[in-house]
């Protein structure tokens, strides 16, 4: 304990100079300051910034009359709508956890992710009531189930709940008063992540984290004020990194969009102008491959935000060409989503692109919100030299760190061992500082934006009565990023072919976890019996 | 107490997930990332993010050495140079508190400042040594004093410390580690406010409001990567709005300059391609009044951030002309600088320019980094009607108002009474929600900048033994923005001349806070012998 000091005497925090940081306060002072400026922008609706403030408080005050309070879980499986949107501040405005369940699980995950977070609540898109149905028929939690019956979705699904969102949000009071969060390290959202293991891994922010990441993105997208932003990153992906609430802080619009196809993104940015979007490199793909009558010319330079895997020269050449600037994020969902950033040095600028490419291929480095980043020795826990060779694997520390895992103190003892954030990406650290990932956690693969774990799939094709052994690697796709490739072994004097082999998995796991490719062979091992995994990522490759 | 749930088990804070914000990583950050742009521009000499980083760790070292640690006052009287921005890293780093001390003051109220605050080391420039010697001549503390030799100032003056700022430097180490404070509240430094009562208020910042505003002043200036930023604003004052801090956040460049005159700056403007820079109104009469052979036509539009009064129309109209795009800021000390801001509504581009100049002398809205504003009756403590004619007080709550009033306990409970930060600025508030100051602090005065307490002023004429009764208010100036102007009755028989109460004020006042003038009458005073102070500022106005 430190000696006290004249300036521990009688300057105490009290309501006039400290209050719990929460993202909710960036709706609230622009709702303020710009009411009448479009906060969303759906279809053919435009919501205002002070409907969209009354709104997220009318859904805080219904939620209230249900029963929902502090640290209780609201989960939601919805597109990237109003809605959404909504939740983002409705549900921290009660002290209660904004789940927020990915579109493309299968039933088997929701109800896995429903019963572990003790969902009192869902809230389903019309679109995803087929599998929320069937997910509330395998889990243990009876929550009360609310429809959300988009106008912009005019496709196929039932109602299921017991309210429609239009009318339960009617139920709320507008002249609710938020719950500050008691404490700033209060939970504000669950997330739950395939990590290489087989249930899922609930990922806990706090408002705290929130408000530090949510201005980080503003200050390290260099964002001015009034940005229009296009949600091609899907919301329920660490919380769309922060973004509904980064928007808040810059005063900005929400573009909603429920699905990525080319014609409705250019139509969208010409449109509305749209300034910033985020996504996958598949997004930039579906951008570049774009029949021409489907393109528009961009009202001005716009930028692009891309994470999951390093963009190749090719995609950063054409991107500039067609009047987008590219920059590379990179996180996880443990870090609610980018935390590290290739920051651009000016003495790039007169390198040919190729060169370029290969410096925006680096991961970079930390945001201002985060307090460290480095390249471990994992076994001794020192930092790696700064040569670009020396492998190691990237660790974060600081306030954009997650919690933890929900119930799951082993993982998250494990995960924070020494004091840092073991993100499981292997990778070196540059002369520059800058790290770079050269074998992304081995067990991971990116396919469309999404993380499929090898491990998963690898279960799945074991349960098959002819499989002896199986791996899962993932095989370079110009349009997904990756896919699972499969390596199986038969076991003796069984058979299956290719396509039995793939319809097993559709039974088992949802529909992009799937193998793209099944190759039949021994798989090569150690002397110890590993798989030796490299070799399969190689051949995978070279296919 | 609120019932445990799910997310309070097992989800606690650890090295890997949680650091006490400070502005110091800023730095840090920046170091590591932009190590070779120039951080620091003073005449000829160019400091790099290396080399300022390496020097404020040498600094902290050097501190440490002399038995500075946690919670010790470091005092600097310092002109914007480079050592008053290393002095913003490197005292923080020790765990100890930086004192800027205003260099206008005299030895007196130096004097006064030092004891108050336990100063245990002293940092004087030359320029200012004479005061200081004074000042130590008459404390108690006696204070390790460092003479900080700056090469751009030639003038008179000796050095009177037992060691130089490079030699002191230079004994410390380059690899100091530096302390990260225990806790984000502790105290980053101490402001001298000259408040309404005779003796100078110790206003206590800590480590997390100098991040928040730091980082809120570079969203609310919308303030775009690499600025490059000219210090016509006194960095003894409020810790130069925090900007000492801010610059760092934005990878930006500090242009030092130790006076503010036209040639200088309009030069530095030239030279270095300014973008933004601060300053009282007196530093935009400067800018406009300066003789043609020492303007120069600005690189592109600069970014002026002015507080402090209402910038009026004609000067707003001739800025613009100028090349410059001003800003309205609002705080006090005791909210880091500047809280409020007067946002810029896109409709507004419309109006004609005396309306926008309306708009604009509106102080405006609250920062993103501050909770909650508002013009509240101090009676009942309610806010008033948005009607933009009920008069209040304006009063602050949220993450970036003091710790308090150093040894000041009962002031700091007064200022904090009811859960706001009471201002004593009155004014409304609009039905856009933005307020407006009215009267400011009954009882200051500010010339070019510097608050001038009329109190003391008063209190000086009071000791003339002629003087009965003396009533110093504010005078609108064109160059200064106002000057003290007092009235005096004198007692019945006695005799005194205006230039021999000029010439009293001389020798018990600091030259700035002379009046300007003396009008001798009878005082106005209500039935109950206050004296109207409102009557007297009208008839200033008049004169």
């Amino acid at each position: 304990m430190m000696a006290s000091s004249i300036y521990d005497r009688d300057l105490d925090k009290n309501r006039a100079n400290y209050r719990p940081l929460t993202p909710v306060s960036f709706l609230e002072r622009t709702a303020d300051v710009f009411p009448d400026r479009v906060a969303i922008i759906h279809g053919s609706l435009r919501r205002t910034y002070r409907d969209f403030h009354a709104r997220s408080k009318k859904l805080a005050s219904a939620l209230v009359k249900h029963g929902i309070g502090r640290g209780d879980t609201v989960a939601v499986l919805l597109a990237n709508t109003p809605a959404m949107l909504e939740c983002h501040y409705g549900v921290p405005m009660t002290g209660a956890v904004l789940n927020t369940l990915n579109t493309r699980l299968d039933a088997a995950i929701l109800a896995f992710s429903l019963d572990h977070g003790e969902a009192k609540i869902v809230i389903v898109d019309r679109e995803f009531s087929k599998v929320m149905k069937e997910a509330l028929s395998q889990c243990t939690v009876k929550p009360l189930v609310i429809d959300y019956d988009d106008p912009e979705f005019t496709g196929a699904g039932d109602r299921i709940g017991t309210i429609e969102y239009e009318v339960f949000i009617h139920q709320g009071n507008v002249d609710y008063a938020r719950m500050a969060p008691d404490d700033e390290w209060d939970a504000i959202s669950l997330n739950y992540t395939s990590g290489t293991t087989g249930n899922p891994k609930g990922v806990v922010y706090h408002h705290r984290g929130a408000y530090l990441l949510a201005q980080g993105n503003v200050l390290t997208c260099n964002m001015a004020k009034h940005p229009v932003y296009l949600w091609t990153l899907p919301m329920f992906h660490c919380n769309g990194w922060c973004f509904p609430w980064s928007i808040s802080v810059a005063a900005g619009t929400h573009v909603c969009l429920r699905q990525v196809r080319a014609k409705l993104m250019y139509d969208a940015i010409a449109e509305h102008k749209v300034t910033h979007l985020c996504g996958a490199p598949i997004v930039m793909s579906t951008l570049l491959n774009a029949p021409d009558d489907e393109k528009k010319p961009l009202p001005h330079v716009v930028e692009f935000f891309t994470a999951a895997a390093p963009p190749p020269a090719a995609v950063l050449g054409a991107m500039k060409v067609a009047g987008f600037n590219v920059t590379h994020l990179y996180g996880l969902t443990e870090t609610y989503g980018p935390a590290v950033v290739n920051d651009w040095q000016s003495d790039w600028d007169a390198l040919e692109p190729v060169a370029q490419a290969a410096k925006k291929s680096r991961q970079g480095v930390r945001y201002m919100a985060l307090e460290d980043l480095d390249i471990i020795d994992p076994e001794t826990m020192r930092p790696v030299p700064k040569d670009g060779e020396t492998m190691g694997e990237a660790m974060f520390a600081g306030n954009v760190v997650m919690k933890g895992y929900l119930k799951n103190k082993k993982a998250t003892d494990e995960a924070f061992a020494g004091g840092w954030f073991h993100s499981g990406d292997l990778g070196v650290r540059h002369a520059d500082g800058y790290i770079q990932l050269k074998d992304r956690s081995k067990d991971i693969i990116i396919s469309g934006g999404e993380n499929i774990s090898s491990i998963e799939v690898e279960d799945a094709l074991f349960k098959h009565p002819s499989v002896q052994a199986a791996a899962v690697v993932a095989r370079p796709d110009d349009k997904w990023g990756e896919t699972p490739c499969a390596f199986v072994e038969l076991k003796p004097g069984k058979t299956a072919t290719s396509d039995e082999l793939i319809a097993w998995c559709r039974e088992h796991l949802a529909g992009y976890k799937i193998p793209r490719m099944i190759v039949f062979e021994d798989l090569p091992k150690t002397s110890t019996g590993k798989i030796q995994k490299y070799v399969l990522r190689d051949r995978a490759k070279g296919m």
